[in-house]
């Protein structure tokens, strides 16, 4: 049993890297630096030709894709609790989980990345302003779930990795101009979080700021 | 325990509706007309406030989130085999399943309706045509992933929610212009599961003709 994790400081790789130091995982952290394209060497690429972090490997065998590496490391740490055990509360964790990764984190990417999506400056700037629109009705989203969250935590009553997520997207938004201070109950679970002692390690080796929201820049 | 599925003929409400199908799962299926605005009905936007199919109620609560579905379907059905039961060849699924949500399903939805993405018409072309391209691209990677399925299906032995998305994804690329018989492995693959006797009953409720692509048009 070997596990290494992939990630870069403050990317969606977070979410594992949280997940594994909440297990108790003993795993080597990886640093890729996204900036300086070591996503794209051929060592990276050899483990993951998507050239995106997170990349979990296990046992010599890379796992990708933050749901997937979630789900496995809930399976091979169950004790964990980083999703509710069973019944509806686990699918509510999932449908969460899901709406994260196939909703706000993309609509993030179009806001930090419009040329994914369109050629030309003038399109990118349309992208990215819809995005951001978007964006801000997204994390209103979250608030409201935030606010009604079946206990301290985003899936009841142990934290794991949708809080993780809500963190991670919490945080991007400052960099948008979207102070989380204006998104009470998700930056008050963000910073619950921050404090986990577990959490606390992934904070730290990422050197992470929590907020990143700049008045006079928005 | 009653079960019902809100969906929309070839929609990606397809994927719930093949699980409940291959699970023998005795349910209600309500048809949603896209074309005609149900989705933005207040019967049920109290279902999924955010106007989309798949919803699945499961004796009184709405799920949502195709991913969140097939994992409650795969709890609730272990014997049905939608995903494969542990260890690294659920990962792999999960994995696929992931993709197909998070990256493939989005771009197609950039090439169907660029309006999500930006206001103006100029800025929807474009987004439009480098969509198609990366949709092009992902097929080619769905197609290398069914040339190397590890048994007759994507998951192994036995037909479940991958492929059922793998049809989807295929199928729609055909109103994109993209021939699916150019992509022999997959195409292979969702014929042989339109044969599979319970996913022809899901087919046949929708109505689904397997290939949509029309040479003319392209
Ligand atoms: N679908 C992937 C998305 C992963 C992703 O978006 N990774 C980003 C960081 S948040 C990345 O590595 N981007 C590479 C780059 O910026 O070049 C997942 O769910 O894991
Ligand atoms: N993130 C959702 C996406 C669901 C989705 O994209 N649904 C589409 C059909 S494929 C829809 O209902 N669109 C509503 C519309 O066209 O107005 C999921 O994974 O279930």
């Amino acid at each position: 049993m070997s596990l290494s994790l992939y990630y870069a400081p403050g990317a969606c790789s977070f979410v594992a890297h949280a997940a594994l130091e909440l297990a108790g995982a003993d795993f080597e952290p990886v640093l890729v630096k996204l900036h300086k394209g070591e996503q794209r060497s051929p060592e990276f690429l050899a483990l993951n030709p998507r050239a995106q972090v997170p990349v979990l490997v296990d046992d010599g065998a890379p796992i990708t894709q933050i749901i997937a590496i979630c789900l496995h490391l809930d399976a091979r740490f169950p004790q964990a609790g980083l999703l509710p055990v069973s019944g509806l509360a686990r699918t509510r964790a999932l449908e969460l989980l899901a709406w994260m990764n196939n909703t706000v984190h993309p609509t993030f990417t179009h806001v930090f990345m419009p040329a994914k999506f369109a050629a030309d400056e003038a399109a990118q700037a349309a992208i990215k302003a819809q995005a951001l629109q978007q964006y801000r009705g997204l994390l209103a989203e979250l608030e409201a779930v935030a606010a009604q969250r079946p206990g301290a935590w985003l899936g009841g009553d142990r934290p794991g990795v949708i809080d993780a997520y809500a963190l991670t997207l919490l945080r991007w938004g400052g960099f948008a101009g979207i102070d989380p201070t204006t998104l009470p109950q998700t930056w008050a679970l963000a910073q619950s979080l921050a404090n986990v002692p577990a959490v606390a390690r992934a904070i730290e080796r990422e050197r992470l700021k929590l907020n990143v929201y700049q008045p006079t820049a928005a």
